[in-house]
């Protein structure tokens, strides 16, 4: 891990980019945060293309600064400029077409689009929690907070430094991944929009429903999948501050 | 309307026993309620019999005073010692037949149980609002909280005095209050609890799916009828505070 870049925004918090073999990444701590007083972490999953989400991205980490979350995201496989993953670019070219064709998107088709991605992108967040979680700013709470939800479910079931998982269900997930849910133990805050176009909402609930945690809550409100109300993002801040802040 | 009983509570909650026409009923207001400072109203739903559902009325009372909320609740048609309804008593135990041997619960034993009951009980909660309302410790904004949620979807689309819904999705609904539900545009939360076994889930979902608002949330904890989780009661109180709290 290498850091390349360092400012203090409004209210202290402070963003630090970083690399990790080639994977760029950004650090965000808050004032707060020091070796006697190490803040708990969240994830920041995005949809790939870190400099297009970059401003939600700081949105959100300054959202969790408020509560004294440190965050972190990185950039997906294939995403902006990491050389590109041709079969997962023709994948969704495929679902592109079904959906603008008004045709059913095929459990063959989301496997081509997800899978290779999950298996590409939870080790590369792996190795950023090892390269970040020793810093003495941060604590060794972890939590893992929006989509692809598929990326979530996997880390939350393989990734034991991840004790609890905020998902934003607004991409497809393959069959098999919803079998894979099952073995989510960790609790789990799932945000739905209802009239996400992108998504497929009965899928999303099926998902909810395999996850094998014992303390799950979905979340559905009306609107499209860039709708998401305030009211939502102050829920699962508090969902974050009851499973990652509480005494140890 | 005639107060027969007057208590004060911990935390200066006034509690008052009254009845209308031959009705029970209780009004809480909390003690930061005046003329001067009227507090928003809550109507409380609740199944039936108000003797045994007294203890846990009284705690989603003094909760909802906590926000500064006022809260009554009446008895319903055929609960408690009021006198009985022998249809829809039968319609209940055709459906605990139903269930109880495992067969699909028809929309016709559903029909017969609900809609008597909300035909019946939201004349007399809208009776309840003429005569409470005019005190000088109550403002004009209410709300209704709670099931059955029939009763709620019928008082959202007829008293326009309701501004703010949250709904608990813990009974069947019939066919035609789905339609219903269609002309309902207030603001609207409704919990369900995602394993409820005297319910039917996706009765639920095409309810929420149906609800006309422009704004509403689905919130779905694990757990049965009974095991909703603190952290949504309180999600449920925000939603009351941004509605009937806001500045007019």
């Amino acid at each position: 891990m290498r850091f390349t870049s360092e400012q203090r925004l409004e209210d202290g918090l402070l963003e630090r980019e970083f690399t990790l073999d080639d994977i760029p990444a950004i650090l965000w701590t808050p004032q707060s945060a020091s070796a006697s007083a190490p803040a708990p972490l969240i994830l920041l999953g995005h949809p790939g293309g870190l400099a297009q989400m970059r401003p939600r991205l700081a949105a959100r980490a300054r959202r969790s600064a408020l509560d004294g979350f440190a965050t972190a995201t990185i950039e997906l496989p294939g995403g902006g400029e990491r050389p590109a993953l041709p079969a997962v670019d023709k994948a969704r070219a495929d679902l592109r077409r079904a959906l603008a064709a008004g045709q059913p998107v095929s459990d063959e088709i989301v496997h081509r689009l997800i899978l290779p991605l999950v298996d590409a992108a939870v080790p590369e967040w792996q190795a950023a929690l090892d390269a970040i979680l020793p810093l003495p700013e941060l604590s060794e709470r972890v939590g893992y907070s929006g989509g692809p939800i598929a990326i979530g479910i996997r880390l939350a079931r393989v990734e034991p430094r991840i004790t609890a998982a905020g998902l934003f269900a607004g991409s497809y997930v393959p069959a098999d991944m919803i079998e894979e849910a099952r073995n989510v133990t960790i609790p789990v805050h799932v945000l739905l929009q209802w009239d996400d176009r992108g998504n497929d909402r009965q899928m999303a609930l099926d998902l909810f429903d395999a996850i094998g945690s014992t303390e799950k809550t979905l979340q559905a409100n009306l609107g499209g999948h860039t709708g998401v109300p305030p009211h939502a993002g102050d829920e699962a801040a508090r969902f974050f501050a009851r499973h990652l802040k509480a005494s140890s």
